[in-house]
């Protein structure tokens, strides 16, 4: 059973913005790239493969509250933690630290909910329960 | 005195994912395309130009619902209204209607609140009262 | 026939970089806004429409040569030229030229390579002739 | 001296469009993440640093020759070798491979020319030699 996730990048030149700081659209990249990481990391990846259920994470809600900026080369650790689990529905917590200082500081946090879906024929989608298989292996964190 | 500001953009290829839809981080890039326009009509610019106030605009929070998935070359419509205007800060919302349909259909909404900066000689930034003649170009929108 | 087209388009803040500048790879982007448009003006779409031609446009070569700077706000226009046309493939020509200042002045040129391909169940590519009803209405701009 | 350098990446979800791989232009963004990687390996870093000289690094030309698709998640290399060196410019070649599969498999090729710029006080940039503490260090690959 998993319900964190720490991942690190490294701010990208191609990144930032003519304000000399990381775009804060950017953020919600990162904050995917740790919901595929902690996906991986229970077996199971977005990626349609043979034999892995075929549903998608389509995004209901997401925001990010930024608290210090993140310049080129910053190191940052992506904390991700399941707050809720619902029988379509999913809901992270991402915390951002910059760990390439002194001391890690916290840079922002953001939220994600994500709804499980299948894909109609026409290429349309509909939400759909959790597969087991999926499911199964991810709990709320302890105090979420 | 302007509060509300309405641009159009057709989505493109570059801005899809492997799911067929718009990446939802894209989202965040149009709502900054809204507030650029507002900026620009009433004649500012966060270029910093000879003669205008060398200000800066960092996110504090940002947040977006989706409803229904945009994909390519669909024509939106991003309806930009100011909700709150402080000393420091403004605060906007962010409407996604699909207009290339029979009939505009709401997408997503999103918020964006934004602090206004000045940039000290050492690079970091400092919050500062909105220049009026930046300010007093802007007014909360009646109802909102 | 068709065998040129221009768009143009608005620097975005999201598009620049740390450098103050629009970030390079940005510029084959912006080709493929001139080369949807190319195709639409045909009347064809790259996305799967029902009765349109199954096909996709990998790109078998990219490149661009870089003469000046664009900005935050720089109105750019981008001149597509059909170069070559083959039986599974085609090559264009894009010239940059910002419009915003006084006169247009030429910032870039860029070629594209598109292969013409369908896809096989198994998800790979296979290269195969331009459909007649796309080909037929593309040609080789004179002189070029 | 330093002529060559190898950074891996995992392709993200963001990256990839709807026709299912990743899109051509990260290419670009990939090579600038070895390069800057090989800055750093020298000790140098793009990023205006108090005691670092203050030159920039845009690109004059850049190309790529695509051979196969990379889909999420795919790991790649990249290696970076120094092709030119001249006062003022530098010429790098990038080979893409899939590193994934059972065995790598190339997958791209690239080149980038970059020249050395300093900034003029209005903001636009001059060429000039490449400071003998960064060209010190580099060195074209033998045989290359």
């Amino acid at each position: 059973m998993a319900s964190e996730l720490s991942v690190r990048r490294t701010v990208e030149f191609s990144e930032t913005d003519m304000a000399g700081i990381m775009h804060y659209s950017n953020f919600f990249r990162y904050m995917e790239t740790a919901e595929h990481a902690f996906f991986r990391s229970i077996g199971y990846s977005v990626t349609a493969r043979p034999g892995s259920p075929q549903v998608g994470w389509p995004r209901v809600h997401a925001s990010c509250d930024y608290h210090r900026p993140l310049r080129f080369e910053d190191v940052v650790e992506i904390r991700m933690t399941v707050l809720e689990k619902r029988s379509k529905a999913l809901t992270y917590r991402f915390q951002f630290f910059k760990v390439s200082g002194s001391e890690p500081e916290k840079v922002a946090e953001g939220r994600l909910t994500v709804v499980c879906v299948a894909h109609r024929p026409d290429g349309t989608m509909k939400a759909v329960e959790i597969p087991a298989e999926i499911g199964g292996k991810i709990e709320v964190a302890p105090g979420a």
